[in-house]
């Protein structure tokens, strides 16, 4: 349970908007200086309201009839968002979506340092892609103990991804994205956010069938 | 706006767990029959009565003291997904991202066919990966009317992003999946769902430093 400034608890879905209102600043702080809840919320698809609410678990940023400053919201939320304590982290899977994570520079950008990738095949051990080393899946325990991982990416396909899931555990890692397209065994409490790519699309197909 | 067996209209985030229930029924139809609401609820991470709201508005599915049928529920769960009509779909952008995907079995495997590739790149066009052909992004527009294309994986630089969705709206696209990191500029009710790999990682980052 994660708790604002005033002690109330914020609503994991709150905290997984984050992200995006930080995206948002980055790019406006470069065209105006101060922006309104209800041009924000115009902007984003959402109320001035909900701006409000969102943005009040985290401090009193904006001041009445005065919009809130961009760069110091920025600053606040990256903050927040740890964007600025550099977070390490692993891929677990060198399949089509493991490697082509390996070379996503997104990560980098936005402050996360990738240490190692993880396979199970023998040909593509000891190859690098962008500097960093595919490791044996056997090492992957020690690999995350010794080296403090913090994040590990899980691509492997769904029969293997709760061994990755437990080994990881036993190792100390903090948190898990993950894109086995199932729902990890986790304790409750456990971070994880999952990509699942097929659920999007499905839906996806519905809502443009009727 | 979505409208579900007895004409009540059905919230965007009980479409968005029916994929997610359909993949729990897949899974268990080889296990057992039936099972009830309780079970799935503890099985999925919700509640029974959550359950139970979820799949009413696809009819009446369940049977009171009996459970569900779980080889009838996950064919009426097909049927609403079409998973059986099968989707055309192309994907923009053949960049990591974009290459991953066009080699990701599982969009084959859920009944998506995909049509094409497209990039601005001249040294890809004209490539073929797994059979499926690199096509110049200028093509776009007359390609995705001429094959009447039902679905648009994004996978573009934001920069371009909007452009591209311009394009594909323009020419008929019906539903957009979209990787860049960054909302499209949309009318409201266009079906579309985000993949924000950074924004999960983000989110992530926050849930795991105190």
């Amino acid at each position: 349970m994660i708790k604002g400034k005033d002690g109330s608890i914020i609503p994991k879905v709150v905290i997984e908007r984050l992200p995006r209102y930080y995206r948002y600043f980055d790019w406006l702080e470069n065209q105006i200086e101060k922006i309104s809840s209800r041009k924000l919320g115009e902007l984003m698809g959402s109320s001035a309201s909900q701006v409000r609410l969102d943005l009040s678990y985290f401090g009193d940023f904006g001041q009445q009839g005065y919009g809130y400053n961009i760069k110091k919201l920025k600053n606040e939320l990256g903050n927040i968002l740890h964007i600025d304590t550099p977070m390490n982290f692993i891929i677990v899977g060198a399949g089509n979506i493991g490697r082509a994570l390996t070379r996503y520079n997104a990560f980098t950008r936005a402050g996360f340092k990738l240490k190692g990738v993880f396979d199970v095949n023998p040909s593509l051990i000891g190859e690098k892609i962008n500097d960093v080393q595919i490791y044996d899946a056997k090492e992957l325990g020690p690999f995350v103990k010794k080296h403090k991982i913090d994040i590990a990416v899980v691509a492997v396909p769904k029969e293997t991804a709760n061994d990755v899931a437990r080994v990881l555990l036993e190792n100390g890692i903090k948190g898990i994205l993950n894109f086995a397209p199932m729902d990890l065994d986790l304790p409750n409490s456990f971070p994880v956010e999952n990509i699942h790519i097929i659920d999007k699309i499905l839906a996806l197909s519905f809502f443009i069938s009727d």
